[in-house]
């Protein structure tokens, strides 16, 4: 089938212009000038289906690159699953993710990856690709990382500085996957926060009867993202590897990955619409335990010290590259609930892998971004930073037709009630927001119009990557 | 006429693929899947020519901001003139230059702008267009500035620190022109260096009988630079406005500038080829009066003291935004031994418009900067930062149909002997680079192929630019 | 005469001890441990006089190195005589002042210096030096900056980078006295604001109608302490000569001298008790003309944006090495009422050469500066800077019975009232303070004891001074 | 017994002046400015001793705050016994030493301390302290840093982030130490370098064949030292604590110590005459199995790399603090000799107690460091730093007379010929350095004079430290 997506304003990295693009069966196979005969046929006539996008910017689809369906995390497991979780995120234009295989310690990674294509294969909504959590490095997983990166188009490896007892790596095991990382190209991703000395000021504020989901906040101070952080850097610095932070919250540790980049290290930083939006007080720091609802890791900062414009700053200044979700959702009840009387027995995480290219939009309607920087994080970056270039985050001939037709001009609501997650709150309850996402393609399928879904479970592919296109 | 080049790579900023690009009289209608039948006809047989790019890149046509034809400097004047410079730029793959009108002291803005016209105007071989040099900063010359911003494509004014009696600008005058900037949303573009401690210097150094060549580069140290571009962006942020800083040559300055970035300005760095590749200790200090070949400023550093290494990183991090060339030839003969005896007469300039696609090409080759940074620096961010994207810097339906089929399989040797530049000599002579301009369009003519001249004198329009729409 | 200074605490810029102080004459001629008897004598018993300092401190005069007595400045001229401002500064604990004797433009230094001599000359009650304002750099006055650092004791010699049409000189005659002072080794002074571009400002606010005392500080905004502090420390690196920055405000500027310092550079910086306790929304916009009482330069800056507090850091990293009063004092009353209806007239100054002992005690008593640190920046690092040392600022034999015992248990209330300096009001008015000075000795002689003035006019010496001992 | 020190020029941390010293018994008892007759009695006649210092400067006797006798290591036991190295301390001028008692794994600090009392008590020729090494941090452990600190006079804990397995802290018993140390005002001293990620580069380079001594350092890369002084800083910013970084050789992990001081935090570093003279390429990679005599750790840096200049530059910006020597001496034969084959094998230790003093001196004598700075690096702010000042580190009446009359026109050839160290070699073989230790005393008694040692075994007395004074 043969789709003309007309009239519309194609808005890439660089800027935008009037483009009209023509879409057969599964890509697009040209982008157009409007109005141009120099091609003869009216095209429009000869197209099967012509979507009318004037007025509104036609957009590479979104591309979250880290997600969590279904993961099993602190006795409970991620309320989305790769069903849901994939229709919420076409629902929102978001047309690509890349969510986390674990290894679990004890674990082969082989084994893990196969039960997250077992999760994952036929449920989907939309392409979606891996990264590999490797949770207990050793002899084995190291030689497992080689097989994902050459055979698995598995190109990036997870890594946590937080957790001990769960994911947790020590300095000589990163040390080592990224010397493997360095071997094979792959990327090594972080979760960076000193976990050790976060669990003693854990196990001290509850020792003291502190208890609440603010303490969350209060036991994971900047300081132990900060110096992780910089650990991070200084491993991937001796081991010659390129270095992705995750889910950055904390203005010192954004500096210490520009300070890195500036020296002209391939490390970068990705933060989440939660730190830009949420706060300590105004959120973690809700009456009861409403704040629970808050509860994710990096946690939320405090607003009154500046972290969230100075995170719009680094989206900026490109000292964070990437704004991905996070996505890791919990419903309150029986989920957050756990937590009740003891913050850490909460589960962290939040879910928005639906309203991600909206919130983001805020900051161009704000002018926090410019119009080509909201594409670029939400979407050209991460699939160039992940090796899905050109194939994802770009308007392009032979790119796959990962497309959304935004609205600038229409209104969107962001609640429980409204919401296609499946969460029974929403972190963002009541928001309504300029902007809305009028129609998405995925590989030329329309899979969201009108505000209806049209796409199918298990039309999402399996994304095998190549290594990331955005070293420098 | 319809144009189709056929089999090539297309890069952009972001990345490479294979893309062909159909182009209607003056600009390019089509991008399109290479082997796609969606669109029916036989697109090769239908157009009128065919150009094969298999095996090539196909890039937007090089974009230099930073050219100076017929400058009247030192009692001589700059030795291309717009017809010379302007093939010599298509020549190297470059179809578009801005060049500095001038506004000299006591003279009227207006009339600077026209005399700069008149030379211009039925010469140039490519397009162009103009920033304003504002020389006599007064209550005339600043509301000049409102009405070349708004009426006359020029959103783009230059000032200097350097050369007192002739182009320099004290820092009230800098502080109110900046001021008008902030007002028009025009450009504020420095010559930063502090002519009035160099001129102390210049003089002690004379009157020490250090009169050769070298003496430029030793009585304009780091400092004077570094100095002048802290100075230069604290009067912005006082001003507000928006600061490019021209043909930075020393880290130290540089440094400054990324710091300025990091807080969120809009402060923007250039460098030029010579920066890149020349230095004091190897051409500056050449024996006899060689070394005036290499007399440009700011100078050429110390390659010791790793200015050149630093400055490529700058451009790998975008610490630096843009590379242009401040092509500002003189002749060796009767020119530059002007300053025979004495260095402060030497004319200061280099030439190099016809070269720096290739010599940037180059750190394409070397591994300093990727192939989409290549086009980045030398196309895409300058056409943006000064207001002609999407006309300028970019293959897309709409754009103008300025392409540069570039073959990395050729060789290009640069020498006085084949360049097209007016200069009896060259500063890079002799040297043999990886890569060659196969072809070059301007807005949909063939002006250079398969090593011929194919344009015309007067094919070159003026451009009459937007703001940028490079800020943040 | 011999004087035994008895159970006091002897504070000294490393630390404190109990020491009896033995004078005989002019001068310290031994530190005694109490109850000591390997001297055999009582000592006690044959000194002439005994001070009984029990319970209190015991510590070098302060060594106050700016300040203007009788300074024409605006059409007017500070009111303090150097007899009636060496009186002051006896009562407040200061045994020593280093006033700068001017240059006028158009005059020749010594001449400058001759009359700075007539006035201070016989009228002093304390101790005195002068640094030399260089009003007008050129090829005489150049000379006389030898002369006078190896004849005539003056081993400073400050420039203005505000006031234009002044004191201001260009950058080329500061580099150019700033290699004169590197050749002789003296010290280079700088009052660091852009006082071109702050012209402007002026300019445009008075045209506005702002004319309010506040806007002295608006116009006067902190990138222009902070853009005139970095040119100076980038023109004393390439003529390499030591610079000392007087009354900084901002912390940017101070920043740049602690980069300066960590890079290894003989760069320090100056703080005064204004910028410690005083501010733009305090003070400076106190209600009708008020404000005019706290128009300084450089000026009073924001409370809210932190200064004040970051200045006090500094005090304790030494990022800032001295504190001295800029003692300027005008009266309201016909001197600062020349401003009214135009900030831009108010003579600018503060006094209080009487209070800066005791408002720095303050900084001990609040934990925001040690004893030790209190002595080193009040006394010692002064004394140090600028030659004096071991004559003065250190209490050790041979050095110079400037002492004041300090009692932490008194109160001392600042007003007009009671205050010794020729002002009609205070900017400190009706500020009680803790400590106290109990009694003031200079070169032997008690000059303040019990709440009266004992000295005399004409005690004061003037003092000639070698070069810098706080050198790197 | 009175002895009367004449004719010296006495240096202070502030400054240098003709001082006579007048001691009795263990005491300074006096000060005197020379000549005086104000005391009236002919002091030199009634002193029953009298040294003539004429030409020679009197100095603080040194406080080498980092020393490691009969520490057992690897197998092997430091060489020089209290009794030999503090005998050889004292021949070079050093008067205290602050020696590490260990409380190793499993084992009551009470014990460990107990143990080096038993080694140390009647043993020393000068008089000494002990750091405590908590080998094992756990409730115990923590409860007996309370009872050590007020108990003890042991203030000061050192901990470390090296040697996993022998004396490693985790992250989170660091941080439980630090919280110990903020509520009972005690110092954390600590050994930065990432040991975890450091054993894997030592194994790794064993399994390459590479067991030189060389690979040391090569395996202990400088963003080991940086990260595990950054991981450190932040850790001691939570608990807010002081910090004392032990034998730096990095410049970044200095860079980073700077930072936290300009922020205003209590953080402190240390170096080692060898990282100041010694180095990668000179001497680590000596022929054969020579370069074991140079393994230490933190290791030996490249010279090349700049980072020898850089330290003395950092102790001339009192970015580092103090100047110890990390004296662990083992002998060449039998000892250094375990790790022939495997360089993970040989003890880490360089012996210089004897030494500091005169190498140190050589800075002042090449420039690098003025005369009062060091005095103020080797004696008064090492006892300031932790707690033995006035007692240590100045010359003031009621100090313990340490005093060391040095000689600036002698020399002094370091040798294992000469030295009086237990050692087979020295690290500064044949060097022959300006200024020479004329006259050492104890407490007042001398006990090195005239090229001999007059001192006993047994003078030296335990020193009851208090809390550190050096705290901003």
């Amino acid at each position: 089938m043969t789709i003309l997506i007309r009239g519309g304003t194609v808005v890439s990295a660089t800027g935008a212009s009037p483009v009209d693009v023509l879409i057969d069966g599964e890509r697009i196979v040209a982008l157009l000038e409007p109005g141009s005969t120099a091609l003869g046929a009216d095209l429009a006539g000869s197209a099967e289906r012509v979507i009318d996008a004037t007025g509104k910017y036609v957009i590479p689809g979104g591309v979250d690159v880290h997600t969590h369906m279904e993961l099993p995390f602190g006795g409970t497991a991620a309320s989305d699953t790769f069903e849901s979780g994939t229709t919420a995120a076409a629902w929102g234009g978001t047309t690509t993710i890349i969510d986390f295989a674990v290894q679990r310690s004890g674990e082969r990674v082989q084994d893990g990856l196969a039960d997250w294509h077992g999760k994952a294969s036929g449920n989907c909504a939309i392409d979606y690709g891996f990264h590999m959590i490797v949770g207990g490095v050793d002899d084995d997983s190291l030689k497992a990382m080689d097989e994902l990166s050459e055979h698995e188009g598995i190109t990036s490896f997870k890594l946590f500085m937080a957790y001990p007892g769960v994911f947790y790596s020590d300095d000589g095991q990163i040390l080592r996957a990224m010397q493997k990382a360095q071997g094979n190209g792959s990327m090594i991703m972080m979760h960076a926060e000193n976990g050790i000395a976060i669990d003693v000021l854990v196990a001290q504020a509850l020792a003291r009867g502190e208890t609440d989901p603010r303490f969350h906040s209060l036991t994971r101070p900047v300081e132990m993202e900060e110096e992780a952080t910089h650990r991070a850097i200084m491993l991937a610095k001796v081991a010659e590897c390129p270095l992705y932070i995750v889910h950055m919250s904390a203005r010192e540790a954004v500096e210490a990955v520009a300070r890195a980049q500036q020296a002209g290290a391939n490390v970068f930083g990705e933060t989440c619409p939660q730190y830009l939006y949420l706060s300590l007080e105004e959120h973690l720091s809700a009456p009861g335990f409403e704040g629970a609802k808050y509860v994710c890791s990096t946690p939320l900062r405090s607003r009154d010290d500046g972290h969230q414009r100075d995170l719009w700053r680094f989206l900026r200044t490109n000292d964070l590259s990437v704004v991905s979700t996070d996505h890791c959702p919990f419903c309150f009840k029986e989920q957050k609930e756990l937590g009740v009387g003891d913050f850490s027995k909460i589960p962290n995480g939040i879910g928005s892998v639906e309203h991600r290219m909206d919130l983001l939009y805020q900051g161009v309607v704000t002018g926090e971004i410019t119009l080509s920087r909201w594409v670029e994080v939400c979407a050209t970056t991460p699939a160039r930073m992940f090796g899905l270039y050109p194939q994802k985050g770009v308007i392009a001939p032979g790119s796959d037709a990962d497309i959304v037709v935004y609205d600038p001009n229409g209104k969107t609501t962001i609640s429980v009630e409204t919401h296609h997650m499946n969460m029974d709150h929403s972190a963002y309850e009541g928001t309504v927001v300029d902007g809305k996402v009028a129609t998405v393609l995925s590989r030329g399928s329309v899979v969201v119009d009108d505000d209806a879904f049209t796409g199918t479970k298990g039309h999402g592919r399996y994304l095998k990557r190549g290594l990331s296109q955005y070293l420098r």
